[in-house]
């Protein structure tokens, strides 16, 4: 007997604070929220849960998940979002749906909205088929079965307000002893003279477990700034240099890889496939080295993250230079279902919403994947906790 | 005796529909909305309100009116938003103050929010200052005295359901009979044939009265389409031809005019500078001949909208190229305050966000300016009654 189809009926969205009194070289987050939502569903007497949330550092998007995306996603046909089968959802189908009578460009902050609503629906639906996430999204898109464990690595080393000057060390000390074997920090929000002497103690510690170090200017440098930081990182052993400019300078960011040999990283603020085109155009950056950093979650979801893989490609970007901006389980499972060259987790920023929390343990870099059916969020209590506004 | 501060007492928000049953070839515009702004402010014992209202296409914009950007607002120092001799505001500085801790890239959304709100803070300001809106704008920038008339465009021509077959025709005539010298519509909707039908009739319209015709892409062209309209359009009078391929494909654009010898005109979906630049920088569009459609309201407001003529100037671009994305009185206040080439306007669309009706005149194709202190929106009774959910 065929199975019955898998109809939504309801959604909910709902703000949750991930703020903290941190900053980068170009905001604070203390006052930065995240988006949490749920979808329910039915099949047959059978009722699923999906859940998302958006990934940090572009707030909450309550007003348009509730004017725009989920009355859509609501009003739309079922049909529309079936599999071939019948018996359950195809999250690919979803973007389409949502994104009707929404004009090209722009692509901001709604695409934030979408991907968080998308994140549900591949959550529901590897519940539904009773599969791990990552190994749902590989056979959805015709991959080969996927590895358990990826590479990752611990973003941090945030500017803290009164940190003690060892602060930064304890802290990246503490993601070396947890079995990460590439950790990141924070540039851009002191003197070069200072920072390189952070960099230096990093780079110092990293070296001690055979680790090495990435650090993030979060697009905060003019070109004359970015080009002084990137010589100077050019002499050290230094994983990459990310947000060297602004996100969208691509011509600023073409003189800083003519200019220095540190590997160059962008990509976490560039949402849309047409962006990422132009960035991957113009960009200047050297596809054998350069890591690409976007986020299904905060770009319309893995449909056009599945995209954005696919024009990499076609410009000779392997997908070990994928690298998703982190701290989200969507992330992670498209880093195992794709292959791709590692994912961003948050041990102790973010929480509970960094995927991983500071007890997690990485076997030599790599993070094995949830093995329950969806993406994994209920591995979670104190996450699953965070999101009561949409569950109760 | 030193006149008091201006201190904003309140910001009101209420979102409007502007939907109707009309078709670009991009979207439809049955559930279009527009977010409209009331700010109130105190001077001494005066009270004064500010409107603001967000051109059409990108939706109302409440949720992130609420949640980040008026807050943000209100919880601003009062002093840095005043100008220097301070009794009044100096709505440029308003960017800086709500654009506090958000990241770069991303520029959709919330950038209509902003410039919503700035709309808000010019219309206030000009009225402490007493003077109509593109005066105020002028001595705030350092500008020549503005004329008080510009040159304006009719757009329209969208395709609608079961419309006769001369119904476009008879919407173009009104708005030559009305005084309009430009009037544009809307291709993509239909097969090459069928558009070049329609552009002969409209051209030919057109031709009785000395006038001439714009024709609108949306975007939705992939590049070979692109070429084959653009080839077509070549060989026939069309004033310019807009958004013949995604905004953000600069690429393409840059083929597209580097084949035909129509003008080419876009712009209206770029929300920023960085995003501007790099429309002059790899667009390949002919300073001389193109037009950049950018709107300040839906891109940051008039003070993000100064920079991007800046960096047009920089690129070789005169004023006279400028002609905003309309329907929206900041934006005609800019064209006289800045000395743009022209502004678009809808005399019959969006009503009554159209800033002109189709019972307003205008004289060989110029429009004259409101002559009121602010930006006018007190001048159409309708507009006002419309905006009466931030009023009550």
């Amino acid at each position: 007997m065929r199975s019955a189809a898998v109809t939504i009926t309801g959604v909910r969205d709902a703000v949750v604070s991930v703020g903290s009194p941190m900053r980068n070289a170009y905001v604070s987050f203390s006052t930065m929220t995240c988006s949490v939502i749920a979808v329910e569903a039915r099949r047959g007497d059978r009722q699923f849960f999906g859940f998302g949330y958006t990934s940090n550092g572009r707030y909450a998007q309550s007003g348009l998940l509730r004017d725009r995306f989920i009355p859509r996603l609501l009003a739309a046909d079922p049909a529309a979002l079936a599999d071939e089968a019948g018996d359950n959802l195809d999250p690919r189908a979803m973007r389409r749906i949502v994104m009707a009578d929404e004009k090209p460009g722009g692509h901001g902050e709604r695409s934030v909205a979408v991907g968080g609503l998308e994140m549900a629906i591949w959550d529901l639906a590897a519940k539904v088929a009773g599969e791990p996430g990552h190994v749902f999204i590989a056979r959805r898109y015709g991959e080969p079965a996927p590895v358990d464990a990826v590479n990752v690595y611990a973003a941090g080393g945030y500017y803290q307000p009164d940190a003690a000057s060892d602060q930064l060390r304890h802290e990246l000390r503490r993601y070396l002893d947890l079995g990460y074997a590439v950790v990141k920090m924070k540039i851009g929000g002191a003197t070069l003279a200072v920072d390189l002497k952070r960099i230096d103690a990093a780079v110092g510690e990293a070296a001690t477990t055979g680790g090495s170090v990435a650090v993030d200017a979060n697009g905060a440098f003019d070109l004359g700034t970015a080009l002084a930081y990137g010589r100077a990182l050019s002499e050290r052993p230094v994983r990459w240099f990310e947000e060297p400019v602004d996100p969208l300078d691509y011509h600023g960011l073409a003189e800083v890889a003519a200019a220095v040999t540190v590997p160059l990283a962008t990509g976490e603020n560039l949402f849309s496939l047409p962006d990422v085109r132009n960035l991957l155009r113009f960009g200047g950056m050297d596809p054998r080295t350069a890591i690409l950093q976007m986020d299904a979650v905060l770009g319309y979801g893995l449909a056009e993250y599945r995209d954005m893989i696919d024009a990499g490609k076609a410009f000779g970007w392997s997908r070990s230079q994928f690298v998703p901006h982190g701290g989200n389980h969507l992330n992670l499972a498209a880093t195992a279902a794709f292959g791709l060259g590692a994912c961003e987790v948050y041990p102790t920023k973010f929480q509970p919403f960094g995927v991983v929390d500071a007890r997690t343990r990485v076997d030599d870099g790599r993070l094995r994947l949830p093995d329950i059916p969806g993406l994994g969020l209920e591995r979670r209590a104190d996450l699953m906790a965070a999101m009561r506004g949409v569950l109760d």
